[in-house]
């Protein structure tokens, strides 16, 4: 058992009753937090995308203070590790989709050991294009909710390929995004990231990466992109909180110049001692 | 509280572990059983759409004979009600969403009463056009998976609509089904149905009223339809286990010649005694 503590509604604990939204519906959303010497990194972006995300779907956003102090909490138990918040709509009297008059949030959160994977991450990756596409939702775009299942059966179809990442694409096509991450293309100096319209997860990197870029002087688009505009790029990378920065060295016959690239290393500089 | 029994995994109990893949990424399926005279209705149907999702993502899936058993032992519960199957492919020992080399599914079979409501959906209805989009999703449509946020946001969108039902579209406008249901149109004779291609789900009463229309002598068509195709209907209804044939009365503008149609009515009278 890799989990490590859990507290349900601030006591410990480590079930939740069938009837809640979460489990019967994904009626939920979730945070993944990077904790760094017993404190947890971007929590401020983190709070912020979790309050949007509940907003959007019509549930009570939990205090952010009482978040912080229990994020903080877990973060305590040990140096290095990763917190997952989970709020759901909570428990539901009644089956069936539509939400209850009056429901109370249930909030899940659990601490976990850093995953041993992240110093081979730090260097360039193989990556490829996913043969499962991503789930095209306007309303959901950009949420950070429980409805996972493009995600789980992409990373599935990852398992002895050979290859860390996967990007993942519209039916039509146009690129998302990794099956864990967000993706960025160095195309003709500038910096371009598939714009968060119809799918894709806003992540929490990848506001950072867009903040540092714009920082260090690059312009920086949000748009539409399709596979054959990565063929042309000078670098290609991956963010989330849990790796930073996760440049690509190969990705279906194209190959990076140089490993990393220098946007990719030059935002690695500047991200990699921040904490908000 | 409205559940009155849960067996999970074939034991009484009415908690799941939080590192459940169903409440962390809605990495499962559900069905939804009609019980009449305390036997559940359509089982074999059920059972397979179940094991084609399972296949579909990969999921193990459980002993039809053991689930068969224990659907039956909560159907005789008592006399009517609704039994909730939920399949998910377990407890996770890391975090993430790849799903571990080894899982264990989790079944959780939830005895309810039957709704109240049921008497008075056997009318027409007032339906509408759901300003929340069905998300678009190749791999999924069709499998009745716990993925289900769009159908919660339709369904709250439809508080004090004076709407029992609602059309959810894509973001392009076509028609994939009701927030619960499937969606049937009767147009110059022919019974036409969404094509369950990107979007919705493989209802159970939809393939019964598939075949029974056909057993009926009507041309059945599965196909593309927006919203203007509605416009010229000759008859609008909604199929589900709960309420089987639900005919329209009313929707945005469109009305019933009559209410209900003759192909409801000659489709309920075929079905509503059936079991399988």
């Amino acid at each position: 058992m890799n989990l490590q503590a859990v507290w349900i509604d601030g006591a410990p604990g480590d079930t939740v009753p069938v009837d809640d939204r979460g489990l019967m519906y994904g009626d939920g959303l979730f945070e993944t937090i990077l904790c760094r010497e017993a404190a947890p990194r971007f929590l401020g972006q983190h709070l912020a995308r979790l309050a949007a995300g509940c907003a959007a779907l019509g549930i009570e956003t939990p205090d952010a203070g009482l978040l912080a102090a229990e994020i903080r909490q877990a973060a305590a138990l040990a140096a290095d590790g990763v917190v997952r918040l989970v709020v759901t709509r909570g428990s539901s009297p009644q089956r069936g989709y539509a939400p209850p008059a009056q429901s109370r949030p249930r909030r899940i959160i659990a601490r976990y050991p850093l995953p041993p994977a992240v110093a081979a991450d730090s260097g360039g990756i193989r990556a490829c294009h996913s043969p499962v596409h991503a789930g095209l939702s306007p309303q959901l775009a950009g949420i950070k909710h429980l409805n996972r299942l493009e995600n789980v059966l992409a990373r599935a179809r990852l398992a002895g390929s050979g290859c860390a990442e996967a990007i993942m694409s519209l039916h039509t096509g146009e690129l998302v995004g990794g099956t864990q991450s967000n993706l960025f293309v160095r195309l003709e100096g500038r910096l371009l990231t598939p714009a968060i319209e119809l799918a894709g997860v806003r992540g929490v990197m990848r506001g950072v990466v867009l903040r540092e870029a714009a920082r260090l002087g690059l312009e920086v688009v949000e748009c539409r992109l399709r596979p054959a505009d990565l063929l042309g790029a000078e670098e290609i990378f991956f963010s989330n909180v849990r790796v930073g920065i996760w440049p690509v060295r190969e990705l279906e016959g194209w190959r990076a110049g140089r490993d990393p690239g220098e946007v990719a290393t030059a935002l690695r500089a500047r991200i990699d001692h921040l904490h908000d």
